[in-house]
Order: structure tokens, then sequence, then C-alpha cells
């Protein structure tokens, strides 16, 4: 290693420290990339519409606050610490009384709605 | 929904309960599954061997605890709330001073220790 080389050359991605880059809900923010998947946080509040992914499972992780994911048969209430699969083809509808943040890993390039169009249908690739 | 289905059917998955129902270091356990990626929850202390995998990016995600890993070229901690993606191809060790709880996200089949066999090499698939 030569003397310019910081032994902290590779910097921790601290999930706190992004979250205080944005305020605005329903938009998720890409905070790292592993292979061709992406690992995105966001703020939701309220109701989301029911959509299901076609080609991937998706999975979601709760950091803080508590989101209930709806499906057609029954739900699942996640808290922080918590964390559930979204199996391919699946119909399911997040809801969040009040503002949960939480991380969402997924292939590059999918779309939060999945093949519904809304209000909800966010850009993809924002980096923060 | 016909009565005999409960309102949460789906089960979460509660990362602090799964560290429970193990104590034994070095020993990852799948605890789910998205497309063909594990997410994997290990207890590491001490040294790692120094290893990469040729054909895949490495989340590393801490839960609890300190964990460094070392570069050829420097180095990254990570603390409780913090992530890391290692680059597929890039040699790696990871250490902990003491005890440190974690989350790996990888593709199934992809061994610890890389192409290096060593002690410290896991059996792969043992889910909790």
């Amino acid at each position: 290693m030569s003397n310019d080389a910081s032994p902290q050359s590779h910097r921790a991605i601290n999930l706190s420290k992004k979250f205080e880059l944005f305020s605005e809900q329903w938009q998720p923010k890409v905070i790292a990339e592993m292979n061709d998947y992406q690992f995105k946080i966001a703020r939701l509040e309220g109701d989301f519409i029911w959509h299901d992914h076609k080609d991937t499972d998706e999975t979601f992780i709760v950091l803080e606050g508590e989101l209930r994911i709806d499906f057609r048969d029954g739900a699942v209430t996640l808290k922080a610490g918590e964390m559930y699969v979204v199996p391919k083809g699946i119909e399911h509808k997040p809801f969040a009384e009040k503002e949960v943040k939480l991380m969402l890993i997924e292939p590059r390039g999918v779309a939060n709605t999945g093949h519904e169009s809304s209000q909800r249908t966010a850009q993809n690739d924002i980096w923060i």
C-alpha cells in the first residue's frame, strides 16, 4: 500500500445518512448495485396500488416505521428489522399508516408499479 | 377472502429472532431467497481469509457490531446500519474484533471462501 492510500479508501453506505438526502415519498433512490440488482431506499406513506412484477421477486426490508403489504389472500406487516420477499407474479399493495422508511432490492429496471401505470409510478435510476 | 384466511397469513422475517436460532460463528444461515439470490445472516469474529468471487458481487449489511473489510488497496469499516457491495473479482478479507452480526446477499451457490479452501469454508444452503 502506498502512503497515498487511505486505510478507509472504500466508503461505507450509511442508510440513515442516505435518508437525510431526500424527504419526498414514493420516490425510491438507488444507493447501491450488486450485479444487475439495485438497492433502493424509499419513504412511503398511505396507499400504493395493486400491482405485480411478472418476471421477478421483490424484497422489502423495513428500516423505520411499519409497512403492511396486502395480498389477495391476506397480508404481512413488517416492522423495523423485518423483511419479506414478494414472489414474482403475486399481486400486492403496500400500505403505511405513517411514514415508513424501507429498502427495496430488485433487478435494475423494474418499474415500481409493475405493468400498471399510475400517479405512483416513479422514475427509475435516481441515485443518491 | 374466506373466513379461514388469516389477515397475517404471510410471515415477516424478523432478523433479530433469526439470530436467536444459532450462536455459531462463520456459518451463514439462509433466511430468504429472491429469484436466484440468497439472504444469509452470520455471526463473525476474528479474521477471515483473503478470497474473491470471480463471477459475482457480494453485499454485506451490518446489523450489530462492526466489520472491517480489508482490500489490497485499503479497507472499509461498516457499523450497524451500513452496507457495502464488494465487486466481483476483488480480493477481500473480512475482520471483526468483536462478534458482528451481518446479512450477506449473493447468488445461491456462492462459496463463502470463493475458490479458496479453508477451515472457514462453510456449508451452503443451511436454512433457519
